[in-house]
């Protein structure tokens, strides 16, 4: 049976070594603690997961570990996105034969002002070549990064022509309207709005969830709001959630949750990222680690 | 002895079968034309080639393709940029390895608004990694895609660290203030025109000559500009060039470059593009077609 498209799906960091390679036993920790701590499945290998820093082998590899690890494969959802279609086959083909709940698919990101015929054709020849029973697809939207989207009217065109299979979309355009959109033009689609920001506003809406970088050391939290957004508390579960988010945003998103981590599980390797990103320097880090809403967090979920 | 980094280096397009599949003996002819028709090298696997559309292993085969078919190495300026600092790496050790003349580095595109540190240290684990003897680099600058460019700044940090490897720019911003910029900043910094539009100012600004998609179909014309850039009759050349490029660039660079290619060599697999880039529509097709700087070029330079 399909684990449900729905509920709090972590896009889980990534941890390198010193030398830059990926240490696949933090990350399965890692992925398993977020399990424990209220995720439905995790994300991997998204933006968050500096994905896109990784070779196709490497993606690959953390898949398969996570799998060896112990962790469902029914409960991940891994990014297979690329801008070569191939890649984008190979891990999409590799997703669906460990049987994962589905995949989180980029548009092909290197070339700009594309046309939805040339992205409609992208998606229609990755499922043609994904094997007999091609996995779910969520679209992953990130204009704010990845620049080329996934418009309206393209989402109607491969839901039609894909029923079932073009399932959702993680919407991290970061903007609402955008979101209620989605979920008002495309009854069933499963729309998770990428951070929790929106989280509140978007249940009520009809989001199915949320994937958001933050619940990488906020899984606890947000996984809270979700189980209880229709109940009184809800709108301070979203207030506590924001001030967790303000305080991971403010000196790079990427970065401020290694440091997070690193403080959470004592462990340095935490903190190295892969060229382009850098971590925080020491003053940013002393700063998010002092934030009223990180000591709070480091306090009530200790390594 | 090492190819002067300098005249005409064309970045040829990449032929696809029917079924996607590169058509490597079509590349290769295609590369020998373009070095007959006056081009110093051939930068392949660039923008216009669908590089970012080709998986690691196809970019290794192309460069070994050309290699095999006779095209020396040191005629070959492969890009090897890539998001993953792996990828960049296996291609640009293999460059390196074959003895090319070179590669183009396209700065990791994925992530957007990274620091210059970030972008440094990447360009420094590429060289550290690369092998006992780097190739040279240059910098491929194209903003209007990548939207990730190389800064001023940025290049002159890499200049003086990594002295005769950081060796050059093709400048791709479009923007002629840009490429004069670059050269009077870096004395014997070799700056590249990424399009023959400004060639000429290019040149007596003291640029090094030109990487060209429209070379592809007009590798002739422009290195007859270059050879006679001094010469009365530079700024008709120059003219005609335009005339060129202007009908090229009118429904989309890659696509009409592929349409004049097809009718040159009467080979309608030279109009297949890998998603999300589409081919020209009919209507586009006649009008290219029928654009008199076309129409001459193709009874000039028949098949």
């Amino acid at each position: 049976m399909q684990v449900s498209l729905s509920g709090l799906w972590t896009p889980a960091s990534t941890p390198f070594g010193a030398d830059g390679s990926i240490d696949l036993k933090l990350l399965t920790a890692h992925g398993k603690r977020l399990l424990a701590e209220g995720s439905t499945g995790l994300a991997i290998l998204g933006t968050t997961s500096e994905a896109n820093s990784l070779t196709v082998d490497e993606r690959r590899r953390v898949i398969d570990a996570c799998v060896e690890a112990g962790i469902p494969a029914e409960r991940l959802l891994p990014g297979t996105g690329s801008p070569a279609l191939g890649d984008a086959v190979t891990l999409t083909r590799h997703a669906a034969d460990l049987g994962c709940a589905g995949v989180l698919l980029l548009p092909p990101f290197y070339y700009k002002k594309v046309t939805d015929e040339g992205l409609f054709a992208f998606v229609a020849r990755l499922i043609e070549k994904a094997g007999a029973r091609p996995p779910r697809i969520l679209l992953y939207h990130i204009p704010p990064i990845a620049v080329v989207g996934w418009s309206l009217e393209l989402v109607g065109r491969l839901t039609e022509a894909f029923p079932g299979i073009v399932a959702g979309m993680k919407d991290s355009s970061g903007d609402l309207g955008h979101v209620v959109t989605m979920i008002d033009t495309f009854p069933g689609f499963a729309v998770f709005p990428g951070a929790e920001k929106h989280l509140l506003a978007g249940m009520r809406a009809g989001a199915v969830g949320c994937i958001s970088a933050s619940a990488n050391v906020n899984a606890s939290g947000i996984s809270g709001l979700l189980n209880h957004w229709q109940e009184p508390d809800a709108e301070r579960r979203q207030a506590d959630a924001n001030a967790i988010r303000d305080a991971v945003e403010r000196g790079g998103l990427i970065p401020s949750i290694k440091a997070v981590l690193a403080a959470r599980y004592r462990d340095d390797a935490w903190e190295n990222l892969r060229p382009p990103l850098t971590p925080l320097d020491d003053d940013e880090r002393r700063a998010l680690l002092a934030n009223p809403a990180i000591v709070e967090l480091l306090e009530a979920a200790p390594a």
